[in-house]
């Protein structure tokens, strides 16, 4: 594994190495000086080309608990921001000597060309590009779905798979590369998707795709789901034409007091998860948001600690044995 | 103590303590390395919702030279500047394991909220809220108060108060964070505050806070004051139908060259503070800015010393005797 | 040598002694641990006035590895951008105890008034102003010629000059700070330095100045060149009446393919120099920039080199003996 793209080219091996090594990762977050020397002398820049308070929080978290160096590059605005220099930029960064670049972009495919243009030639991690794929994202709802799973079966996280879990993912999978990330990453792990979505949100071509798809999520509700995924509305396209009213989507597409009620008096166990930051009463109620079955802060929580494994394995080379031994 | 929100609720012995230690902190400055691993493998979170170039270098400053990660958040036009999201900004600093949140907001209150709301389980420090208050700029004044005090009874400063000393504050009362919590802490540490404003700049139910007050500055000048601080001048507030224009203000209000050159008259020293940055030839003449009687650059020096300190003590539960012993 | 404000102050001896460092500096950036200890402890604040994406990246690049506390300060559009206050913010760097300051400012002489004043007692370093001076960019250039004239020598760099050279500089000689820093530094070394541009891009006074001028790139071109070095056009210049348009600039002032094909025909060797960010198509062709001869990337690289070197000769008063004995 040389760079972090996409996750649908990740192996199942490497999933489960990524999931192991953040185990460990989650550990050391929580001791007295909560630092590995792993990265020291190392320089990580990241590259944001678009917004993005907390993912940039969360690996800037990762790289100095990594102790690493970091600069931060807000390249939003800038000259850099425009189409060729998207070379001369990982060029720059190249020649002072950067052993990383974490990029986010809104154009889909950056990270992509920025790792294989022969630019640069250091691990480039996707945080983001366009509706394509953020695949840390994807990783941090895995380790908290097997977190999960690990607490109603009583066994331990490190090894396996969510083989058996029902994921549904709910909202506007059209522009959603949070969904996207996830649909691949948990096929890969074993887990079923679910797509909830009016048709006016779902892509062009999803027939092809390895999920099961509801277009009521009352529905999707009544088929034993072990998770739930709310996705975060986008406020700018809200007043496209394509897209309900705030009030329809709330009714229809969000986690209401209603369902969530439903959900509580199922005879199974189900988590409650969002990418943040959560519009309340918009796609997930207040009650559903705040109460024990959400898992967004351990998802948050998880977040540094998958980005401290992701930045760990592609920059020393190493694996989740060098934690836990053969 | 968990926080640092106000100076009201500050004790004497807790005054004293972070006093001592930024003592402490000051030498620590003098050194060829100046740092102390007091803080190594913590990350500090600085949450600013408001500009302040100033206060965040100081706070940047002072973390760095504990050795702490530190994290700067500009959250000012971004979406968590707005009414529910500060509560998922503070559960995202936790889940990303912040071990201290640095706060300014222009919201009066927003740091308590954030303190005692149970969002987060780490010390939240103040740095300046609304009209509200400013407790680390109250505890640089304090120090430098103290120093002065020192210096003319020739007393060494530690375990000493700034009873006896009499400290005039001037200028626009009624919009001051600073002026507020200094009266908190003055008081707390034995010194007599005198506030010296026009009556549409002093807040309704002065009469009850204990402090003197004189509408004329130069009958205040009269009464052997100690130290005149000079509150900046809000470039903002100055249009508003209630203020006196910038000739009149200056006129009245302001540490003119005449009313510096009758401080240097007297029979005994007069210290002159301000808390930067200042408006010179308004709140306050060049002549005084320049003078040796200033204290503005021994304030701001003061000031990374203080805020080492109050870091120190809230994220170690240390105290001052760590440096001095018994 | 206390600061670096100018290469027009800087001795034979000075200059040799920064890039001679600098190549030991080179050598570290090739290491595991691309870190030396030098200025741990110490506080390095960037000070801009200006955005600089570039030149603030090689320098926080820099300063990280020498293992420098970083403070970025960027006073663009903040009050202390104006008038009287670089004195209030250089005072205020002086009392939180910061070690050197890298400032950068539109008005040419602002960091000569900074390090004059004698508001502040540490290094400053020049990052560029106005249309005065760049001299880490004249200095990461004289590195670039270094190496470039060690390669087609065979012989070391160290404490080698630039003597028998001749350098273009081409383009909008009258408004870069970058010509002017080159021109000094480049005599200072004994290489000859001829500029090409047209009349109404040429400083008033030129003919005073140790260098040779042409009006028509092409003659240029055949008075066996050593390097060319490609001014950037400052876009916002283009559409001032004084001004080529782009298309006329590009003919006349830019290395085209055509020009870059002659070059290649010489019986020489040629180095194409351009201190980025490039407009390419416009005074450089994508076909030199991507060349073998093209020694951008390299001029980035030495670019933090040099920046290693300045603020370790500044800032611990070392020299390039410290590293390659006597």
């Amino acid at each position: 594994m040389r760079h972090l793209l996409d996750t649908k080219e990740l192996t199942y091996e490497q999933a489960i190495n990524i999931l192991d090594t953040a185990d460990y990762m989650a550990e050391v977050g929580t001791r007295e000086v909560k630092k590995l020397p792993a990265l020291r002398g190392r320089t990580v820049v990241n590259l944001f080309f678009e917004d993005s308070t907390r993912t940039r929080l969360s690996f800037e978290a990762a790289e100095k608990r990594l102790s690493a160096d970091v600069i931060n590059f807000a390249a939003k605005g800038s000259s850099v921001s425009k189409g060729e220099s998207l070379k001369d930029t990982a060029q720059t960064l190249a020649a002072i000597n950067a052993d990383a670049v974490v990029v986010r972009h809104s154009a889909s495919g950056a990270p992509q060309r920025l790792a294989e243009a022969g630019w640069i030639d250091v691990p480039v991690l996707n945080a983001g590009d366009g509706t394509h794929a953020h695949p840390t994202q994807a990783l941090l709802d895995a380790m908290s779905l097997r977190q999960f799973k690990s607490q109603t079966t009583g066994k331990p996280t490190r090894g396996t798979d969510l083989k058996g879990m029902r994921v549904a993912i709910v909202g506007d999978v059209l522009h959603s590369r949070v969904a996207r990330s996830n649909l691949w990453l948990l096929n890969t792990l074993g887990a079923e998707v679910i797509f909830v979505a009016p048709p006016t949100l779902l892509p062009v071509g999803i027939e092809d795709w390895p999920c099961e798809v509801y277009y009521n999520f009352d529905e999707a509700l009544e088929t034993h789901l072990d998770a739930v995924m709310l996705l975060r509305i986008q406020q700018e396209r809200m007043h496209a034409a394509f897209f309900p009213s705030a009030e329809e989507y709330s009714r229809l597409w969000g986690l209401t007091p209603e369902r969530f009620a439903l959900l509580d008096q199922m005879d199974y166990e189900t988590a409650v998860l969002h990418p943040g930051p959560m519009n309340r009463g918009l796609e997930i109620s207040a009650v559903a948001a705040d109460s024990d079955r959400s898992w967004v802060l351990r998802q948050v929580s998880n977040g540094v600690s998958v980005r401290m494994a992701v930045l760990y394995l592609l920059m020393t080379g190493g694996s989740a044995e060098d934690f836990y031994g053969n």
